[in-house]
C-alpha cells in the first residue's frame, strides 16, 4: 500500500495542494454552506473541480451557483451525487439529521463539522455497518483563512487511511491535511484541545480589553504588544508543559522561574485591578481558584504544570 | 528638558541596554531577590554596575556576593546605599512593609513590583511626599528572559519622567524598557491586562494538556501544534477586538467568520470532550456561559469582540 500515508501521531507531516493545472479535476458534494462551507466550496471551485452544494437554507447556495455549482434538492440528492461527500454543518446533531434519510453504501463520508472524540468513532461505525468509508476532520482555521496557504491553516483528520490516501489531494485545496491515525476520534481530540485553549486566550483577550477601555490607552499600540506578549508566553507555557508532562516527574524540577505562590500573590493584584477598572473577574477566578488549590496542597513551589494533573478526574 | 521622554501611551518606544564598555558604570540598590529579583541583579553586575542587594531571608544574597554585590544588612540600609532604589517584591504589601522603616528623602524609587494601577498612584504620591520620585514598573518577561535581549521581554514604566530620563540607560540593562505615561497607574494597567490575558491562556493550555495526556497523542508533536495554533488565534482575536472596540461601532460589521451562534454549538463539543476525557471543564465555563449569555441577548451573528462590553459593570 505504497498509496497510505503513515499512521503516525507524532509530528503528523502536512499535506498542501498541488499547484493549479498539476490535478486531475475530481467531483465531490459538500454539505453545509455556513460561514465555514462557503468558504471550502469556493476553493474547490476555484480550483477547478466539480461540486455539489447542499444547504438547509437554501438561499445559501445560490452564491456558488453562480460560481458553477450544482445546487442539489436535498441532502440524500447530494450524497448520492459524488463517492466523495464532505460535511460542514454546525453539530453533530446537524450532521444525523442531514444524513437521516441518504443512502450511505459506496460513499467515502468525510466530516468536517467540528465533533467529539466519541462522535467521530460513532460516525465511523455506522459508516462501516453501511458499506461506506469515513475519515473525521476538525478545521484548524478561520474561514479567511482558508484557500491561502500563507495563513498556515490546516485541518486534522483521522480515521479511514485508504479514503485519506484516495482524496489527500482534494482534501488538501482548502487547507493543509494532516492525517493523526486511524482510530476516528484522534483528529476531534487535537481539534477539541486545540479549540479549548483558544477559548480560554480568548477569554483572558477578553478580560485584557474590558480593563483598557476605558483608559488611556491607545488600541493600536496596546493590541500589538498584547499579541506579543501572548505569542511569547505561548510558547513559554506549552515548552513547560510539554516537559514536565512528559517527564512525569515528581517533585524535582530544577530551577522554577514562576513559582505558583508568587502566581497566587499576583491573583490579588489582578482581581484588584479588575474592580478598580469596573471589570468583572469571572473569566479569571476558576484558574486563579485551581492555583489556589495546588499551593493549599504543598505546590507552592513548583511552576503552572503541576495543574494539568489536578483538572483530570481518578 | 531635550532628556525627557516623550510621555505618549501610543506604541511607546522600546529602550534597550547600551553595548557592554559603552555605558559608565553605576550603582543601584535592588531589594528583593526572589527568582525575578536575582535575574535583574546579575545582569546589572555582569554589566558592570555596582550593585547593592537586600533580600528578607539572608541566605538569598550569598550568591549574589559572590558575584560582587554589595550586601546591606537591612531595607533601610540598602535604601540608604544609593540614590537609585529599585524594589523587586511578592506584592504591593511586601513593598510596604520593606519600605516602613526607610529614609525615602532624595530617593529615585522604582518599583517592579507587580502591583494594580491604585497602588502604583499611592507609592507615587507617598514618594512625592516624602520629597522622592517615583517610577512603577511591571515586567512583561519571566526570569530566563531577562538580560536575553533577543528574547523580547521588557518593562513598561509610568510615573515620573525625570527618573526615567536619568535612568533609562541602566534601567534597560535587564530587558527593554517602554514608558507609557506619568500617570504612575498606567504601567501596572498595562502590565495586568497582559498578565490577565497570559492568565486565561494559560488555563487553556493547562485544559488542553489534561485532555491529551492518557490519549495516544505525541506530546512532543502537540505541544508544537498548540504553541503554532495560539500563536495564529492571538492575531486574529486581537486584531478583531481591537477593531471592534476603536470602531466602537453598532450591529453592522460585515462578514462575521466566527458567529457567536456557532461558537455556542461549539462549546457543547467542548464539554463533551472533556467529560469523555475525564477532565474538568471548569476553566473554561465562564466564558461559555458569556457567549451564552451574548446569544440570548441577541448576538448570535456577532463575533467575540461583543463580549468585551459585556464584561464591563456600567
Ligand atoms: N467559522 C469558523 O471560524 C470555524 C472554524 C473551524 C471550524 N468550524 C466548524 O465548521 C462548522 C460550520 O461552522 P460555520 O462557521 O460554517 O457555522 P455557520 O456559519 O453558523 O453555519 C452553520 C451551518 O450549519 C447548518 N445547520 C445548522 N443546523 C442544521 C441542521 N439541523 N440541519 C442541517 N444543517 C444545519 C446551517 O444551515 P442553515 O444555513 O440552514 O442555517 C449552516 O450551513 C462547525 O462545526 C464549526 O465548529 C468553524
Ligand atoms: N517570576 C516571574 O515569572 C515574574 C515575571 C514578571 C514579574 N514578576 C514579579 O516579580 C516580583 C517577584 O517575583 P519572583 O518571581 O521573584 O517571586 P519569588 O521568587 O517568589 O520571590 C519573592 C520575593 O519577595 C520577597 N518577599 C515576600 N514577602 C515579603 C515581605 N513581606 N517582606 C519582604 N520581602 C518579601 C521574598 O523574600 P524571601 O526570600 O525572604 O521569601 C523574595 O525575595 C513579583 O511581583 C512578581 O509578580 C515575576
Amino acid at each position: 500500500m505504497t498509496n497510505t500515508p503513515s499512521v503516525s501521531a507524532s509530528s503528523p507531516a502536512v499535506a498542501r495542494a498541488a499547484e493549479p493545472g498539476e490535478h486531475r479535476p475530481r467531483s465531490l458534494s459538500l454539505l453545509g454552506l455556513g460561514a465555514m462551507g462557503t468558504a471550502l466550496a469556493r476553493t474547490w471551485l476555484a480550483a477547478g473541480h466539480r461540486v455539489t452544494v447542499w444547504n438547509r437554507t437554501p438561499a445559501r447556495a445560490e452564491p456558488l451557483r453562480a460560481l458553477g455549482a450544482t445546487v442539489a434538492g436535498s441532502a440524500a440528492e447530494a450524497v448520492a451525487a459524488n463517492d466523495l461527500v464532505v460535511l460542514c454543518l454546525l453539530d453533530d446533531a446537524s450532521v444525523g439529521e442531514t444524513l437521516a434519510g441518504a443512502e450511505l453504501a459506496g460513499r467515502d463520508l468525510v466530516n468536517l463539522t467540528t465533533s467529539t472524540p466519541a462522535d467521530a468513532r460513532v460516525w465511523a461505525d455506522r459508516a462501516q455497518a453501511a458499506g461506506a468509508r469515513f475519515l473525521d476532520g476538525g478545521i484548524m482555521a478561520v474561514p479567511p483563512m482558508i484557500g491561502v496557504p500563507e495563513a498556515g491553516g490546516y485541518v486534522f483528520y483521522s480515521g479511514s487511511a485508504e479514503l485519506f490516501a484516495a482524496h489527500q489531494e482534494i482534501l488538501a485545496v482548502p487547507a493543509g491535511a494532516r492525517y493523526v491515525g486511524e482510530d476516528a476520534g484522534l483528529a476531534a481530540l487535537h481539534d477539541v484541545a486545540l479549540l479549548s485553549a483558544m477559548s480560554g486566550m480568548f477569554a483572558g483577550i477578553t478580560h485584557a480589553f474590558a480593563l483598557v477601555r476605558e483608559a488611556d490607552v491607545d488600541l493600536g499600540g496596546f493590541s500589538g504588544l498584547l499579541a506579543d506578549w501572548l505569542v511569547a508566553m505561548a510558547r513559554v507555557a506549552v515548552t513547560e508543559d510539554q516537559h514536565a508532562q512528559k517527564a512525569e516527574q515528581g517533585e524535582d524540577q530544577g530551577d522554577v522561574a514562576s513559582n505558583l505562590a508568587m502566581q497566587v500573590a499576583g491573583n490579588a493584584t489582578l482581581l484588584r485591578t479588575a474592580e478598580q477598572q469596573g471589570v468583572s473577574a469571572e473569566l479569571l477566578t476558576p484558574y486563579m481558584e485551581l492555583m489556589e488549590r495546588a499551593v493549599a496542597e504543598g505546590h507552592g513551589d513548583r511552576d503552572g504544570s503541576v495543574l494539568v494533573e489536578l483538572l483530570t478526574a481518578h
